[in-house]
């Protein structure tokens, strides 16, 4: 192993520029050369590879983004276009690739290791969606600005008979709205993997109202529904003003957390570690508080379910009556 | 005068307990006592009034909402509200009443005043659309919020053919969407006081893709349509992905800015000094960096125009070519 | 178990007062009366007890500091401090107690469940110094301010040939300062657990200088010295500009981050059921991801040496060649 | 005017890379071919030109310090540097200069005018202490940056009889101290503008004592003398424990405020528009709401008084008793 590069692919996520500087700057301590690869697949079809050093990656450890930038690509799902990235790899010499991003991410990542070439892949998403680690990169600084946008609707709450709806992302994953709402003292939380109840929803507005809370905050993931229409109902069943907050890409933005900065640097450097080991075709995660490693198959296969264990949204209910 | 009164009414403002705060204190410091009116103009008629004293305004000088609350008042906009109100402040021995609060806010004061009331007041609103003042408290700090918001999707934003669209506050005003839109480096901005050309719109967006931008962020007032329509026709026209942040009340709160916190500071002393020398009928303001004031009658009669005027306008579209 | 108190103790930790919350909410959620003490154990003895409902926590879920207040007391530490607390809590019929602090505030909680009266903790302080758990709560939330602060120093940082000295809080613990430090990329990381090296410190600056870089970040745990004076010996090697930070205590301060929040709520709501369970006695904590419980005794026996673990503090030094 | 060029100088200040771009893209705009010297007068001695376009300046509106960095630069103050410079200035053709920075770089810019190459001036520097302007690019980010650092120390301070002392930025100039202490409600604002009385300052600390005040917090300039001397004299002389921050750069970074960008804009096109009108010699400002140009003549005459004005220190004592 002596060349290897590195791209992200996906949505992107805060961390991924901290992961690609881990990446870098670990490659480089351990002797190997680095090379990275514009818009992910894309550039990897593309031949599109930049040669980095430690310069490269100076004063990007706290940028949201990716300075790589990451693309979907088609064209990569196809033996074809996995066919014209080998031979890119090959025509630069590079011996071992690593990929951030997510499941999809994997998915390409699988076959590449499958047609023998060395693979590992590290999970960057702000969905923690992915099985195999318990967190994901990018998700504590999603959850975090989330909890921010809604203490400051917090302020601003206490004056009138009035109830807010924070729309947050998670198309089939209820995580970010979960913890921002048990962090963010909601009333009620909607997501995918409990059914919605709107009948309960407006009980505990009514019930708190009752004992003399003039406002409620109801977080939901977007995959459950429009922001906007849940608050329509919450309007016509309540009587109350309903106001709607969609946060929307920003989520997606800001400086990394130092959770997701230290979750980056240490799967970053632990999959250039594992790839000079001769370790191929496997996720880096956090476990237990160690750092594990998971085939791309069984990230597949399952899908990460902790988070959504009911225990803590039944915690979060029994705190916000 | 030696007892005063302060409310804050209509929309709560980032500042108002800063306001607050420097209300109660410069009033004691002039050797005044000073009562805290609950829930605005409803709490004067209800009589819920509470003595205040260094300790009630301690550390709330940088808390977002407002501690005395703020709630609006139909009753008070009649002859039997107001009398009911006068009443209270005659039993309670008061002088003198200082409101916080925007446009609304001001006829109320306004009648007391003219009822034979001293009344002052001070412009406390996100709008910033009160004519006898520069800015109003709340202002910075909204813009501020805005800003921070756009910042993150701009980190986001470098990755894909993609088109963002963010709806701030600003029903008649465009001032938050002008400043937030100048400020954080929008592509366009779509306020009420220019008409909304959806094509001229549309071409900017494909003008700066020509030229290899990949992203635009549009920033749009809410005064002028839902944020999620105009998102649809730019994607209809454009072909782009078009996503939406609706920030909603998440501009109310938060804690005040320093420059806001410096106007509640100077405003808030100078209606109390005013009232001390016998100035009623007066609401207090910023202007060429002097604290002014105007009467409540004229206050009413025009409107902040100032932010509005098309150099600034035009300065920003100068910049973001 | 009919009624239980709460208190704060020791030095003060961002989220004590959503952990304040999360014990009251959820005491009165399983049917108990939940009583709060002021000012930790001095208001223990002189029964400063107050009576909480969900309203005496609503709104400060977000809020720095405890709303308990947390005072250090001497007289605890005798038989007849302790003697005078258990007169209180039986003529108050309290049944049992739960203590938010840090390694100091657990020995009184021993010596309480020694004398035969039911007493829970959970470890809030910012060091992250408690064996028995991951994590305290504060912790994520002082690393995140050190962060930020550190990332504006690096905005600042690029023009000159200047090295920059942040001191971090840690008399005994590195732990802030070498989370801190990897997160936010600083060049050298000075901790208590690791023989400080002057000339090695020096060399890495003058190493990073020779190969282009101008500036260097030094981040420093208050207990290895002071900030200052190693910022002399530093200019005085180097020849370099040295300019030196001291955080202090805004570390302390600020709205608790969402994970530490996390901890808040779900350490909380376990201390209160283990109570309920008849368990006493012990420290909750969070370990592989699980709330755990600890007897007071082995959590003063052993120091938290986790995150001292030499691995991380070669992969600093790896990542910051 | 068919060529100008842009460098910044001195110390680096939030908004300078928004004043760049704004510079840039109006210029562009204008008609003009535009261009970036690196490392103030140092590089345009050296001829480090480079070529910018619209691209250039994308993605810095929201980044602090400077991409175009800042150096002091000795040769240029003598007849020699400045002949360099002019050599330089003829051979790549240009037509005239913006330099953006503080008191020091604008005798440079009125040297290169009175040599006759036309040099206009933006006031970038946190200190806000140059004359011909009300405020300067990166002061309210600067004093944000205190206020929200102070804040936090706030959350902390509650709990125990102990004094803060915060030492921020000002050398020559108490602006940042007296507007960051009048903001985040500090007990005493030690200025160089205002005698220093130690006496005082502890009897504030003991009066509010007295009332019942268990904390003081303490904001002080550096220029007036080390916040850890002067924390000692409080401790010997109220016995009470005292707390010592020191601010340092962190006063430097950060992402620029919202007000520092809309300066910036106005200021940044501003100042090519004057060249374009074959104004010269003069540094563009903000005065009564306008922007409006002084010579640089009159710029080093005098000095920024305005915010040093008595009234409004003295407002900051009547609200902090």
């Amino acid at each position: 192993m002596k060349k290897i590069a590195v791209l992200t692919s996906g949505g992107d996520a805060p961390g991924m520029n901290t992961t690609i500087r881990a990446v870098v700057r670990r490659g480089i301590f351990k002797g190997l050369e680095v090379y990275g690869i514009y818009n992910g697949y894309r550039g990897l079809i593309d031949g599109n590879f930049v040669s980095m050093n430690l310069g490269s990656v100076g004063d990007i450890i706290h940028r949201g983004g990716t300075i790589l930038q990451s693309t979907r690509c088609e064209e990569f799902k196809t033996v074809e276009g996995q066919d014209k990235a080998l031979t890119q790899l090959k025509e630069k010499g590079i011996d071992g690739l690593i990929v951030i991003g997510g499941d999809g991410t994997f998915k390409g990542a699988e076959q590449l290791t499958a047609q023998g070439f060395p693979t590992n892949g590290i999970p960057g998403t702000i969905d923690n969606d992915i099985a195999g680690t318990e967190y994901t990169i990018g998700f504590d600084t999603a959850v975090n600005t989330a909890v921010e946008a809604i203490d400051k609707i917090r302020d601003t709450a206490a004056s009138h008979e009035r109830t807010y709806v924070v729309e947050v992302m998670g198309r089939d994953a209820g995580n970010i709205a979960l913890w921002a709402g048990m962090c963010a003292g909601a009333e009620s939380i909607i997501i995918p993997e409990v059914d919605y109840d709107a009948e309960n929803v407006v009980d505990r507005i009514k019930k708190g109202y009752e004992r003399g809370k003039t406002h409620s905050i109801i977080v939901i993931a977007e995959g459950v529904g429009k922001g906007t229409e849940i608050g329509k109902v919450i309007k016509e069943k309540t009587g109350f003003d309903t106001k709607v907050t969609i946060l929307g890409h920003i989520q997606r933005g800001g400086a990394p957390s130092a959770y997701d900065r230290m979750m980056s640097n240490q799967l970053g450097a632990k999959a250039v570690d594992l790839l000079i080991d001769g370790k191929k075709g496997v996720m880096v995660g956090l476990k237990n508080n160690q750092v594990i490693n998971t085939p791309f198959k069984e990230v597949e296969k399952e899908k990460h379910k902790q988070m959504m264990d009911l225990s803590t949204y039944h915690l979060a209910r029994s705190l916000s009556i």
